[in-house]
């Protein structure tokens, strides 16, 4: 089911200070920037590797408002750790998979990820407290 | 520097009873079990994939005591991502690089990780709150 950890997702109050921190600090290069207003974020993908199956990278991801998903966790957490993604062949066969077991979906369909992505959320309840992403990547990427 | 993302570690308190949910859920095996006295805690990895420079894994963490780092991580913030673990080739050259930009390491030297592999911890506040692992992977793997 699962090819590759796509991404580890890094929430932060200061996307640019903490790209420039990873990206000196571990020789990384920022590969896409973007705004993803529907999950209220403003996002970095800093590249760590290419694989067979896709690439994966660490995701910087700084709120567009305080009452927003990553803006609640800042203010309840801290910066930090948000959540974990893993590359799969299709992500609506893969909801399915993973329904079937009883692990409640975030997202009744797949949605727009980073990158041309197509993703979805699990509950992070259902799974140990954490928030885990099916990422779908786009071809060729 | 960084080859993949070795592994992400999740913190728990029942580490068979998440074996199973993350097995089964995500179509997993469990490819090591470990007690390691020194970081206080039982574990489990339940691989991922294979890679050119690697395996990825899922690391499920229960703590031996309360007063271990995931004993008191998980009575401050619950069950969920604890840290995570990029690959490199030589952990010890990793370090001194890291170290040089000003990043603080929690190990003084490699020691001994998942596996037979070798690993440093990164001091989590001066990485936007994220506690990081290196790891040289022993070979082969």
């Amino acid at each position: 089911m699962f090819m590759r950890i796509d991404h580890i997702a890094i929430a932060c109050h200061d996307l640019e200070a903490k790209i420039k921190l990873f990206c000196e600090t571990f020789e990384l290069t920022v590969v896409a920037r973007e705004i993803n207003e529907e999950q209220g974020v403003k996002e970095a993908m800093l590249k760590i590797a290419d694989g067979e199956s896709g690439s994966s990278y660490i995701q910087l991801l700084e709120p567009l408002s305080p009452d927003s998903p990553v803006g609640k966790f800042l203010a309840k957490r801290g910066e930090g750790l948000h959540h974990v993604a893993f590359g799969v062949p299709d992500v609506a066969e893969a909801m399915d998979k993973i329904s079937a077991k009883g692990v409640r979906l975030l997202d009744e369909r797949p949605r727009h990820g980073s990158m041309g992505s197509e993703i979805a959320f699990l509950h992070p309840k259902d799974l140990g407290g954490t928030l885990t992403e099916l990422v779908q990547a786009a071809a060729p990427r």
